[in-house]
């Protein structure tokens, strides 16, 4: 009789929460983001989304929002953004050994510089807490005060960072300290986090301005489906030409919704790199010294399996250097609490979300149900790259 | 001794020209799109995109233009661009038999409504001369008078196309009539262009604002790289959102840069669908009747194989259903005249292009050099879809 394999853990890296004082401090927001309660809906609303301010406006502005069938803006505040129980619930649900938590966007980029280092400390230690809870369970991605000065940055990432024993790197958006992560202003940084051997989870929040995605209303599907990928693929391909890859050797990325647009355009950058007049003349007298899109893929970038289709997902493992060594790259997530079942009967969030399906699936589709290669994407990854055996 | 098998005809669908009079047009211009010429450069140069306008108002400012390393704006317009002996011996050079040839961006998105149709009926009565004066070798996208009264586009459509015997379908722009390939008012035209049997080639040119481009200077990349293809995304999404594909069930669309990034992110574009306070309801109602993403990309649209890499093309083959099924809905294109070499040798840009060996090579590893798939994408679904062999 064969010993049965040691079942590889399932781990989710994209899981999102809001500590309670997140949400105290995003309903005294005047402007996005900001939480609102309405007398229609049961739960506060969440407002997040530049494309969500008309909505939010007309629905504050002209009592319209008690109307039956009106739309509110955002999206409802359920305890699933809230409540370790429920996060903890969701994951029995899923069969999820392991979550690795981060703050939802947006983060603490909009915080006054004067009280953001010690919100990020009260924030991260709550994480730190509900970590220690469910021992060998739960790890998370800290928040970085990036509103602070920049030397505070880097001590909180020196000093601050180390006390927390369940994290695992950091969480980030692509506006870093305001200009962008190609501002040089953000390498000493990722150099810092490099040294702390701390990847960097890189998420979009900021989407694209609301003009690119016309007039009629659509709901939130454009800037979610479209707007948040190219967000992280113009960061991370920023990064790229400004030289931070090269220039930071250690720094490790892991790009959320598998690299946004980055495994299907990443040949097109290489090629528009050789035919532009202000690089083709670097690229061709580097040659092969260079280091190409491809070459950071395989090195220095993971991405999530955060795709919701088999095309991309593959895509995704093919762009990451194929076969084992591309599913060596990819990450298990499920956006949770975002996408939730919608439309079902009452109580359908407790049960089984299709969003995480359809995830779920497109591994099993790409990899082989059970195979080697898909209980790496499915957790055995995470558990390698982010040292989830370590307390 | 096996018969040799008759070779199938290497295809290139997406090649520009712009014939003699839009240049002088162009010529003439104070705002891009616009052509303007400098001393230390030999060729004028051509400006279309707002990223490059810093540069030329730089240029034509300062007089800084003449000094020596001085990059300037837009690119050379070379015979590549305007000379149809350079356009056949680039064919020859790079053993393509057949070229559909289209008008490059902007069109004729910018003329003056009185003007639009009969600048229209010459620049495509230019084409047709030019396929003409080389049977069997040349057809042509036509371009569409979009400034026009919507009468007078849909009579250019039934009246004049009919009289361009290599006319094979139109190209268009992101903009359509002005609010975007969503707007209700370009239903007519797209039914019109239906029932003509042309189908439409979207490409790309308004890009993306700057903004999300940041500071720093990265000459074209990014909004060549990334731009480009993610205006062509979010066009065709809101076709799709708008319910063009359901309404216009003849429409065909053929989408320039592999669809620019919707092979990839369709099941981003699905999960938001489903995830959606807008439009989970009618999702759920209609189920198996409802037409996805994925649907219309294997029955409405075609992509070019202009991806530049084996992962691009492999998952737009995926996208359009994959396999033999998949494979019948690519088609090789060069984008000729842009992305020429650089840096290499004077007379470079009269030998094999990279840009084309890309794309070319992308086919043969994704498909397998000569294989049956390979030759339908380098050709044959050219022939079939655009009805190549007759005159």
């Amino acid at each position: 009789m064969a010993t049965p394999k040691p079942q590889t853990p399932v781990v989710d890296i994209h899981t999102h929460m809001y500590p309670p004082e997140y949400i105290s401090m995003l309903s005294s927001r005047a402007s996005i983001p900001l939480v609102r309660t309405f007398p229609s809906s049961p739960d506060p609303r969440l407002v997040l989304l530049e494309a969500e301010v008309p909505a939010l406006e007309k629905a504050t502005g002209s009592g319209d929002a008690n109307a039956p069938g009106t739309i509110l803006p955002g999206r409802p505040l359920t305890r699933h953004f809230t409540s370790l129980s429920q996060k903890i619930s969701f994951m029995d649900t899923h069969n999820i050994s392991i979550s690795v938590l981060s703050l939802a966007n947006p983060w603490l980029d909009f915080l006054p510089a004067n009280e953001a280092v010690s919100i990020a400390r009260s924030i991260n230690a709550s994480f730190e807490e509900m970590c220690g809870a469910h021992p060998g369970r739960l790890y998370f991605f800290a928040s970085l005060p990036l509103t602070s000065p920049l030397e505070a940055i880097l001590s909180f990432i020196t000093t601050a960072l180390p006390s927390f024993r369940h994290c695992r790197g950091i969480i980030l958006g692509t506006s870093g300290l305001g200009s962008g992560l190609d501002d040089p202003a953000m390498l000493p940084m990722f150099a810092a986090l490099a040294d702390a051997n701390l990847p960097v989870f890189l998420h979009p929040h900021y989407g694209l301005p609301n003009s690119v995605f016309g007039k009629a209303d659509y709901g939130h599907v454009l800037p979610l489906a479209l707007g948040f990928p190219m967000e992280t693929t113009i960061a991370v391909a920023r990064m790229y030409l400004a030289g931070v890859f090269d220039a930071v050797p250690g720094l490790r990325m892991i790009l959320a919704h598998s690299g946004g647009t980055l495994p299907f355009l990443a040949g097109r950058i290489e090629s528009c790199l050789l035919h532009d007049a202000k690089f083709a003349g670097a690229v061709r007298e580097q040659g092969d010294r260079r280091r190409t899109v491809w070459d950071v893929l395989r090195e220095q970038v993971y991405l999530d399996a955060v795709v919701y289709s088999e095309v991309g997902l593959k895509a995704a493992i093919e762009a990451s250097g194929g076969g084992k060594e591309g599913a060596a790259r990819l990450m298990f997530g499920t956006d949770h609490p975002f996408f939730p079942p919608l439309g079902g009967p009452k109580g359908a969030e407790d049960g089984e979300w299709e969003s995480v399906r359809l995830n779920a699936d497109a591994v099993g589709r790409a990899l082989g149900e059970g195979s080697e290669e898909a209980e790496m994407v499915m957790g055995g990854n995470a558990v390698r790259v982010l040292r989830l055996y370590e307390e």
